[in-house]
């Protein structure tokens, strides 16, 4: 057989979906059309060991975990994961405390570490039979304009492979290759820039707190989230244009201390190893639609969101749930609805969480003397001032039902 | 008797406090006061009859209406003022109906136009045997820094007046002298321009709505708000830089038309003589502290807020209020502390109030097509999704008790 991908493995089978991107956007979708008997690949350009030890998120929402528990994917989460309701601002050095779960009817996050859940993911899907190729090189896209789109990629055999489909999911984050597969003018992308940058910082050290902290500080911005008994995540705020280079390990330590500072009270950070740093880009970035043709964007492909409110992860999970049921109901009963809505229903829920985590970046970052900086630190205040104001907020950190 | 005010007339008997500037601040001051027994006197650059008949706000909000009632001071207001607890937007093209007043224990705003508090204040002060002047022209501050400070100002006599008092009370707007007075450094002045401008154009026509209304429209904002049965208010967005020489009445017409336009509804603009128009200054100022020696500031005098909300003339009143409470607490029994808590107890609600009209600044003026658009209009239809969102936009806009 001629074909212009003259070195296609023969042996490809064709599936109903090819998954792009094995992280947990991908991952859940791929478990949950298996369990409605729906054919499909994940492609992964790394490695297995690779994505099951990439730190990311942490945080998930009340009704992700409902979610996964629904469809039986949550029984580690629920054993290792904790329960959090409460969180901690930390304004001129003194500490605040927002029991929001009793806000919220009882709702509470999740403490879980993203790659914990990709583990479990990738074990239900193998499990259960499901068909995934790591280290998948060179991935590209094939005539989602049309009706019979196919994928291929250079697989760890050195040779190329191909899949034919009805279906692919791009859930290969911002950098993959599924968005940039779209032609030109085929969607809108909409950006933001706060102005602002974090320093990400992951070290070996149990958490010094019990919930996550937000401090404002002179010096700008400091977070305490939590990840692991023995891993915990950090952020500094920094100029834009700052890099890793500005921030060795002391430095570090040294202005998380001065930042989170309580004075008067007893409190104390742990210093550990520093395994992880980076400078996070808080751009906030939307495609419209999320679909193109017969390619779905999901996740970070279709949408990225600053860490402030910890809403990407959750927005993937979503992502997956609604292209999940809009697929099933499709095989089902041939019922398009379903897809031809996706986008359309990804981003009310895009757009609100964009909305919160601007309307909380602006509320942490307060924390210089300007007009904008007081009305910032207002906004903070209300929280503990307001039932009403602590309410509104509740409902959108926790997430949305 | 040889001063430095040579030509100071005689007469001029002593108060307790002089009160700068006879709007809604100063007049409610001077008449709680009174109510105490504090001795005052009230300068007013304008003629009383300038002062009856000039158009500002026009929303009370329900604690201030509360206040004035108390002291007794709002007869007529409750008489021909009007109740209001439903506001409405129009999103592209459709309506959407805010009941805020059920979402806030029932309490409303009142319609009624700032210049007839003005007349009801003013009456209640002069029959009492309330001293006010109007017409004071060169009204000058000394001695704020001491002791024995007073006020001169040329009356419609021709001759110069002092009173010597123990405070002031500056209540005499952005432009007025009260605040220039202040030392260079003796307080801090913190100033946000959010990059929008307002026509605001005032006609006489009755209102085509019985209930305020913000429009958003692909051309800019466009608001309807009340002020009589025969007077109506309405404001469209334009460029900072614009002027009202670019705003013949007719594009006024076509503009409103345009953006209050509902497809297939009968709803329609009733059109009338404008009597008033310019292009109000978005600007939101801060003076920090509200006090300086024995000057106070209150209302304009001490901050500025956008129109959106309607914040201006209330926290006027609560100035007011705090101030006349202090004064009172100080002759009383010789306490300071409300005196030294003037500012702070203020600032909390001018802060408050500031971020409000900042977030709703926003919300309304989402109009074109980027990303801060988008997350602007998913602000506003928050309001109609999340009854959390509602309750805590229904507590802001009727006003904080």
């Amino acid at each position: 057989m001629l074909t212009r991908y003259h070195s296609v493995h023969a042996d490809t089978v064709p599936a109903e979906v090819v998954v792009v991107g094995a992280g947990p956007a991908g991952l859940t979708l791929a478990n949950l059309l298996r369990r409605n008997g729906i054919g499909c690949v994940v492609l992964e350009r790394q490695s297995r060991r690779y994505v099951e030890n990439r730190a990311r998120a942490g945080l998930l929402e009340y009704r992700a975990v409902e979610m996964l528990r629904s469809h039986g994917l949550a029984d580690r989460l629920l054993e290792l994961g904790a329960p959090h309701g409460v969180c901690e601002f930390r304004i001129g050095g003194k500490r605040f405390i927002l029991p929001y779960s009793d806000l919220y009817e009882g709702r509470t996050h999740y403490v879980y570490p993203q790659q914990e859940l990709v583990k479990d993911l990738i074990e239900a899907f193998v499990d259960s039979g499901g068909d995934i190729r790591f280290e998948a090189k060179d991935v590209a896209l094939h005539g989602i304009s049309g009706s019979a789109p196919s994928v291929t990629w250079v697989g760890s055999d050195g040779e190329q492979h191909r899949v034919r489909c009805e279906f692919i999911a791009g859930c290969d984050g911002f950098r993959g290759v599924s968005r940039p597969s779209i032609p030109a003018g085929g969607v809108r992308e909409f950006s933001h820039q706060p102005g602002i940058a974090w320093l990400g910082v992951l070290a070996e050290v149990p958490p010094s707190t019990e919930h996550v902290i937000y401090a404002l500080h002179p010096k700008g911005f400091a977070g305490h989230m939590l990840r692991s008994p023995t891993v915990s995540r950090f952020f500094l705020q920094c100029p834009v244009d700052d890099s890793t280079a500005a921030w060795p390990d002391d430095r570090i330590w040294a202005e998380l201390h001065e930042r989170f500072a309580v004075p008067g009270s007893d409190w104390k950070l742990s210093e550990g190893r520093i395994i992880e740093k980076g400078v996070v880009d808080m751009r906030g970035h939307v495609t419209e639609p999320m679909a193109y043709g017969r390619l779905f964007l999901l996740g970070d492909a279709a949408h990225v969101i600053t860490p402030v409110g910890a809403k990407g992860m959750n927005l993937a999970l979503h992502d997956a749930e609604v292209l999940a049921t809009a697929l099933a109901g499709y095989y089902r009963g041939g019922d398009e609805s379903g897809l031809t809505e996706y986008s359309e229903t990804c981003l009310r829920r895009v757009w609100r969480c964009q909305e919160f985590s601007q309307w909380m970046t602006t509320a942490i970052h307060g924390t210089g003397d300007r007009f904008e900086d007081r009305t910032a630190r207002t906004r903070l205040e209300n929280l503990f001032r307001s039932p009403a104001s602590a309410a509104w907020f509740a409902e959108n950190y926790v997430g949305l039902m």
